[in-house]
């Protein structure tokens, strides 16, 4: 195992922490916060450099990283970010606990949204700043982004990119593209930029136009007021929100595709219209289950496509109180939770394309039960399904029904009652945020033991990393020489 | 398709269920029950003739049938064996609502146990017989008993063991085995016989004895007190069945291997070493949960080793009301519940043999990681574990999902909490009959809607025939000529 390389390329991580961390001490100062804030961001940019430079002195004379590496380099990379990104939290004293702000940390860099604080309008302005900024930078991914800044992203990239970018891939543009970080990061950050425009324009202030543009881009879900986008009262910001958070639930190489022109691949990407079909039919679903509850239809679509759309973009923003929908809408908002945005997205869970496979994969068993011995074929984008996709797809499934386990019965021992303990493992493994009863859209998880609040920090980054990169951590094997 | 042979042997079985119901009829003779009564099994073994004989007029001239018919005649078999098993509920006027009588008797037939009666001491003996006798067909399955019976089993009738027999099949005596039902029934009976002559000793009435000895044996779960086993109070009993559950877990074919005088080979089944290892581990582990709530450790042990067997073997007698019990033993029986006993026995559930086999698969999966060539061998019961054995495990798993999220969502139309839903559909389509909240051991199914009943019926027959010979009846192609 290449270590040195491990080591210089975590370095190269933590200065670039250093880097972002400038922007929240900028603010502090165009706000005039105070002199402990200004400081809290200094002693913590001094900490990462020197623990940055001191980690990459010198560049290793073997540079090859396998696959092994590769998960090892993107989950220690994201271990470490949260631990430094904490820092401001404590040293302000915002956030007394280490692990409430480790938890916090986390809850951003993995675009959870998952909250400990009860009182979000305490924060000042840099803080709130810098918990969205981590939405931006987790939403694509940390070493996505320094594949892009990197002068020569060589052939090994491809390692990092794949244990950070989420779901399986299709298609033929896929290898084409995969290696190029550079575009799908400027799309990234145009996008963001036009959404902060637009929510400007709808008469958001411009700071919160910003945070709440970092917040939906990275599918985050993280809000500045204690109401969340509620605050604003404004159908067309809900709207804009609402869409947004379904746009960047898509695979991002969709938008180079558009760039390129070729509008009608765009439209034949087989799993967005599943993504888009099964948006549609649900929000018709909740409307149909809870139509009684709204006095006329325009108010209750409005809230229902926003949850929707928060939910199934695993952002967890939110409008309205789904805790207090009946069940069946709640059976399918968690089911959206489980599903998640398309891969290659900045949204979470198990992913559009993987359930997409599954259910066809399930529909095969039928078809084939009228005539055993008949071969359905299995497509997906066109493609037949090849055995190692649909193994790798089940034993993903199989691994991830385990480790959801093995959370769900670490938090249960803390936890009251099924709902809560189900939908906060559920909420923070699928990196949504809010979950129903104690970790509701209305409440948070400021009361949970330490126990489960590091069960579930490490079930955000499990959920973010899709499991692996971080599972190798627990591996006796490469801590042998 | 053999659409006559499956009309002859589903003729047959009716012929068969007019058989069972003399037995209850003689029941109801000797307790000199209602004149009302004597009518009801009359009437009801009357129309089984009439519908036999016209179904199983003359024998088929061309009896091969294949897979796909096996499963047909098992499920349509059932359906009609529960729909006339129902009728003397109805007729008698103890069970007025028809849907609620076959509630009842799918629910004993697939050894569900779960019952819609608040009152079932107001049942009288003859029906509490029935009710329990349908347990004793329906753990072994009543094909398999006509296999027994019929006197020449030819090689076809593999095609119905094998879609009544639950769980993957493995090892080499099994391939020996599997055609010789009779055997297995003689086993099953003589079980059942030792358990009542022992619960008998032990101070139970005779006729308790023999119908607890067929919940037992089929792992079933009826009651014939409105507190279940608890009524009897005594700790001597309650280990009895505690034992007896756990043994009607096991696969049958070890107690064949038994017979034969090889108990080497006996303790060497994995499964077996398995599944008794996780009881033990889930005795101890909700021990430990729930020890301040009992004063000393003599009666706690009692109720937890009994509640563990009851819900691991998918039986569902109840002696303490795990309902109240802190939310970590709750997962834990609801782990359980899936899970079920091992293949080739008369409990539901997952079984534990796929269980062992998923959780090995995960596990390989991690060790692959830290050496992504390497190869991993997946060994059970001493063999590996072949790709298409692998396959058709996580294909069942996944369509187990799916089947699951849509009994999920049909009840929870009309079911207030995610904990009554969620472990109502766990226990019916696992076979084990009591679940949390309103459906919890101290409840029943009464107050369940019409439409709930009726899925949750299907879900019990899903879960008892392991899905495929249900569904293949959605099959539009079977229908055509």
């Amino acid at each position: 195992m290449n270590s040195k390389m491990i080591r210089y390329i975590i370095g190269y991580i933590l200065k670039l922490e250093a880097g972002f961390l400038v922007l929240p001490l900028f603010v502090s100062f165009y706000f005039k916060e105070s002199m402990l804030l200004h400081k809290s961001y200094l002693y913590t940019i001094i900490f990462l450099i020197i623990s940055g430079f001191a980690l990459s002195k010198k560049i290793p004379k073997n540079q090859k990283i396998y696959a092994k590496e590769g998960l090892i380099i993107v989950s220690l990379s994201w271990i470490f970010l949260s631990f430094f990104g904490a820092m401001p939290f404590v040293f302000s004293g915002y956030i007394p606990s280490f692990i409430d702000a480790y938890f916090e940390t986390m809850s951003g860099f993995t675009t959870t949204g998952a909250s400990i604080l009860t009182n979000v309008e305490a924060l000042p302005n840099s803080l709130l700043f810098w918990r969205s900024f981590t939405h931006l930078v987790g939403g694509m991914g940390v070493l996505v982004l320094a594949l892009a800044i990197l002068p020569k992203s060589n052939h090994q990239s491809l390692h990092l990119m794949k244990a950070e970018v989420p779901g399986p891939t299709f298609g033929k543009f896929v290898a084409k593209m995969s290696y190029n970080s550079r575009i799908l990061y400027i799309i990234y950050l145009i996008m963001t930029f036009v959404l902060t425009v637009i929510l400007f324009f709808e008469g958001m202030p411009i700071f919160d136009a910003v945070l709440h543009a970092f917040g939906t881009a990275g599918t985050g879900g993280f809000g500045i007021k204690n109401t969340s986008i509620a605050y604003y009262n404004s159908p067309v910001i809900e709207y804009t929100i609402g869409v947004g958070m379904l746009m960047f639930s898509l695979n991002f190489n969709l938008y180079y595709i558009l760039l390129l022109g070729n509008i009608k691949q765009f439209f034949r990407s087989e799993e967005m219209r599943w993504f888009l079909a099964i948006v549609f039919g649900a929000v018709f679903l909740i409307c149909l289950n809870i139509h009684s509850m709204y006095e006329s239809i325009i108010p209750m679509i409005r809230d229902v496509f926003f949850t929707v759309s928060s939910i199934v973009s695993t952002t967890g923003y939110s409008t309205a109180d789904f805790d207090k929908w009946p069940l069946f809408s709640k059976i399918i908002l968690l089911f959206l939770m489980f599903m998640g945005g398309c891969a290659g997205s900045t949204a979470g869970g198990l992913k559009v394309s993987r359930v997409v496979i599954l259910m066809k994969s399930s529909i095969r068993e039928f078809k084939k039960l009228g005539n055993i011995n008949r071969i359905v074929s299995l497509k997906m984008e066109e493609k037949p399904v090849t055995k190692d996709l649909m193994e790798s797809i089940a034993s993903y499934l199989i691994v991830y029904i385990g480790i959801f386990v093995i959370i769900l019965l670490i938090v249960s021992t803390s936890l009251p009652d099924l709902a809560s303990a189900f939908s906060s493992v559920a909420a923070t493994f699928n990196n949504i945020g809010p979950g129903f009863e104690i970790v509701g859209p209305t409440q948070n998880y400021s009361s949970l033991t330490n126990l489960n609040k590091i069960a579930l920090s490490f079930s955000m980054l499990l959920g973010r990393l899709e499991i692996f990169p971080v599972l190798i951590l627990f591996s006796p094997k490469i801590y042998k020489r």
